[in-house]
């Protein structure tokens, strides 16, 4: 059985509700085991012991939160050790155009300099969904449409 | 006089009156005179009449539309001479999260190479306005914003 | 027998002569027929033959070539139709820190956009390889590791 | 007198280094009063007594170090204030096509959220100044000609 996290950063509940609806769409995929982790409770070790990683982030100053650097951070003890597993990125934002597009390809940057592969969608927000505010039906689908991306792809690769 | 030129590439009609709306509010700064111009009556050369420069595209695959990264291209004869210009940036999107974002710092940041001179906002869309389809009473606001900013600047600086 | 293809728009050289050391890491997976194309004969439809694609440009104003984006932007035909495809993208500048990692994000971004794969490197240029000038070993070595790690890509995706 | 920090956060020297060389090239503008600060002595509501802020993180995946970003995080108690101010960002980096870049960007996003003024080159390292390991001629040269860009335009401002 192939392992993906969802791991996330939340201080108004935006981040984590997208979190529960990317699980819940990757959990469409049979044969991935799906973890939802807060960030506080993900030392980067964990990292480790997955095959697929989806990381959120609300938007602050149009990248991740500093707490969600310091995991990418702290990751790198173990550089070259992710190479070859799938990423995703999320995020919440208070404003269209305020930085949440700056925010996901900062997150799957980082995903790539640890050598990862990333999959966008020729559909809604390609590079990762985005909530403006609390998610609305939208958002919702495009994190049940990376969910199942992402969980689609783990499960090809191995 | 001062001058300021809002130059556009539009085929459906959005980011043509994204422009209108800049104008309108670049027009509040009355030291300043503003022409708003179709990019194909823009040759690269005109660049050099102006004292600030706000150029709006549409988003097609995260980036300006070539029509307008040839304007950015063939600048580069006088590469150099926009150095301490004031410039900005505006982007129409079928989405949000659709790499509007990516459009707009993709624009500054040709007007950063060149060495001119950028200014953000605190408030609503921070990098420049962006709409999502037509745009709205949001998206309109953004772009009386960004035009009294650059107008203002502009005034500023000279 | 899966095809991969190294599109590239070159006026010095520098861009060509990247595009064949890609060229020959590809060619060390056997499982993988590789082209090597001037964008100048390459129209847009020619992605739907290939399940790989390595675009490269020159840095221009900090992002791809307009040519190169009049690539993409006619590709919106056929939108959706590269979805699951591996992508790649390379670029040559004059400067370090001149605009060479934009342009090779943007280049990555555009493909998320079509939904296609893209896989990042833990050793040397993480998003994929820069030469400042022509290319030195060091250019090189990245060009053949990042024709190798697409053409592996491409087997195990099919 | 105007005011401008150079504030950076550094590990190994290599970014210290730029920072001085930052603030020699900023006390040849006679009217600006330079200090050079660790981000460690810095706290966010300090931003607030400067016309101009130059700031400089290693190159960590592809953006700023976290605790760089704590910085910005914590500024959010006071958004807006900022606005108006000069800014400018440097980062060092292990190599070419790092992240070096987007680092870069990543600070001066931050501070066009805050509605700052952040101003290019036309020469050399366009966003902002890159050194490859400790800085050498070309990197001390850009952060000189960063210090002296950006003092020259908090004097023009005010």
């Amino acid at each position: 059985m192939k392992k993906l996290a969802v791991v996330y950063y939340s201080r108004t509940g935006n981040t984590e509700s997208m979190a529960e609806a990317i699980a819940e769409g990757a959990r469409k995929e049979s044969e991935v085991s799906v973890d939802v982790e807060k960030l506080e409770n993900f030392p980067a070790e964990k990292m480790l012991e997955y095959d697929g990683l989806i990381v959120g982030s609300p938007t602050y100053y149009g990248s991740m939160a500093y707490q969600v650097k310091k995991l990418f951070d702290d990751s790198v003890v173990f550089h070259g050790k992710l190479a070859g597993k799938v990423g995703g990125a999320f995020s919440s934002a208070a404003n269209v155009g305020g930085g949440n597009e700056t925010t996901i390809t900062g997150i799957l940057n980082a995903m790539l300099i640890h050598g990862m592969i990333i999959e966008g969608t020729s559909n809604g927000d390609h590079f990762g969904p985005v909530a403006i505010g609390a998610p609305d039906t939208r958002a919702n689908s495009g994190c049940k449409a990376l969910g199942k991306r992402v969980a689609a792809l783990v499960t090809k690769l191995t």
